[in-house]
């Protein structure tokens, strides 16, 4: 395992993309993203996915002009854009920029956006603006796949859906990146390649057995995934699922009924500034209080203590800046893979 | 099992809090709401738990003149109020209200309440915005109350922290109306009353095994709720959880850092007006195209065809006011309850 310097990957990165003709602009954020995934330990939603932006933008799947995203609708507080395909983590952070201003003017601002390519990893959009005292929420959906069943049923009607929201305190902030299904599409593959059974029965097989094995999810009939809750509760993640299906696929008026294949998706992002509400102060020392009380609990097991969602990833990113990023090694051979696609030199 | 016209059980409860001084515009959307909550098959969340909200105004826990619910901060898009613990209820309706008309302004509105007496059924208060073809998103916590563990924690924390949001569609809108946890704390009072063993092993135990038996719920030391997910995924349920923590008391800047006691809610709401996204058309065309895909999907068991959230409830209620309403024994006995308490004549 080597590890390597989180600036020169993301040189190498944004180099790549300079390389199939994109936009500086959107260059520069899709790799500053990409490498965040990393750093927060997000592997399977890191510059691993490069290699397959790469493919797409050669294809003509995906954009990476900065001018593809248009606004469609707007009002002081909320915008509709439509990106055709740009490069998701670009139209996120261009959609979390205009909430922000709007959230600093009326105490909330929304966007949607359709048709954008992947968005990548929703934690690593989060601390920017956390940092600045604000609360962002980013929610998706991919129109084009279908993996996770409906709470009762067998057939794969929609994605993982996930969600993620920054919230500040008076120390790290909690850095929040669920899907509201038991486990995501990219597990599901990972495993499947890694010999193929999971840690927990996540999926459900045709016969109506949840099971660990993700031949069942890739045969005929094919499985799916369970949503949060599995057969017990799951009633609970479909209804989350669907919430979130609403708000991005819904509000943007475009996904699976229109019969989408690409690889993309739908997002909708929400900024919340606690100084028109509470105060800063008040929201900081309430999530102050909240956190305390989590870790104060004894633990279940002695050696693992309580941990808010996220810590785990700032400590990895502190690490990484330290002594280098360590990435496992489907990651470094899709980097090597799209080194060699693109036709330039591996430097790691 | 009685039936019981939902107009008569609605007139009998607004005047209980007619007779309690409650104002009669509170009174008029209280007793509304908790009947709605049994109209759609809440009985743990609907006029049940009018014997407590008395018990609460006659000891001054709790207010019913409008008069209590102030507006302290604002912007054309967002509102924090102070209910000073009036009736949560008409908070809510008032703040529904409030970001329905920014929401047709905007796009969007939100407003957060605290302070706020506890708020009944959450799926209660969708439809009427639902009708206009809007989505109204409410979530709640209460900083009163620690009943929930953290993930990876013994000791209950937090609450179940709800959410509930209304879908428009071209039929039968989605109603949701789920906790952050696998159950919630009202599941956990009722099934202890009746016996203590839960369907599910729902709890965690002192000695850190997941567990179906109430009685170790209030044992000491006690036991907690599992977030959603139980231990297998209980840190997505743990994340949403403080997600909603966030929202709620979070922003409104006071919950348990305060050492609150008294019963009552943080509760924050928004709204969203498709008409500024993609439209509403295309708003329930997407969506109609979504329930369509999940009724569909063959379902786990022959017999239990995939319902939406929401939609077994809408039916209940269509049939209730056909046939009158069945409440179960537990509630017939809290209005019993509360009508001998009221020294008033119980009618039914």
């Amino acid at each position: 395992m080597s590890r390597i310097a989180p600036a020169e990957l993301e040189q190498f990165i944004e180099q790549l993309f300079l390389d199939a003709e994109v936009s500086a602009d959107v260059a520069s954020v899709v790799s500053r993203v990409l490498v965040e995934g990393d750093l927060l330990g997000h592997h399977t939603h890191g510059v691993k996915l490069a290699q397959g932006y790469l493919k797409d933008l050669r294809a003509g799947h995906a954009k990476g002009n900065a001018e593809s995203l248009r606004i469609i609708r707007q009002t002081p507080a909320a915008r509709l854009y439509d990106a055709d395909y740009l490069l998701g983590p670009y139209c996120v952070e261009q959609a979390l920029d205009f909430t922000t201003q709007a959230a600093r003017t009326f105490g909330i601002g929304v966007a949607t956006i359709r048709r954008s390519h992947h968005i990548a990893c929703l934690a690593a959009y989060l601390q920017r603006y956390t940092e600045q005292n604000l609360i962002p929420l980013v929610l998706t959906s991919d129109p084009a796949v279908a993996s996770v069943a409906p709470h009762g049923g067998l057939d794969p009607v929609y994605t993982p859906n996930p969600l993620g929201i920054g919230i500040p305190t008076g120390e790290k902030p909690i850095l929040i990146d669920v899907s509201m299904s038991t486990i995501t599409n990219g597990l599901v593959n990972k495993t499947h390649q890694a010999g193929g059974q999971l840690e927990h029965a996540a999926l459900i097989g045709p016969d109506g057995q949840p099971t660990r094995d993700t031949a069942a999810y890739f045969g005929t009939p094919p499985g799916a995934i369970l949503p949060l809750g599995s057969l017990e509760f799951g009633h609970k993640g479909f209804a989350l699922g669907t919430m979130v299906e609403a708000l991005t696929a819904g509000l943007g008026g475009f996904g699976r009924k229109d019969g989408v294949k690409q690889w993309g998706a739908a997002v909708t992002v929400l900024t919340f500034d606690p100084a028109f509400f509470g105060g800063v102060d008040e929201f900081k020392a309430e999530m102050d209080h909240f956190v305390g009380a989590c870790l104060d609990s004894r633990p279940r097991e002695p050696k693992r203590p309580v941990r808010m969602p996220g810590h785990a990833g700032i400590d990895r990113r502190a690490k990484a800046f330290e002594q280098g990023l360590e990435l496992p090694e489907d990651v470094l051979a899709a980097l090597r893979g799209a080194a060699s696609e693109a036709g330039c030199e591996y430097p790691f």
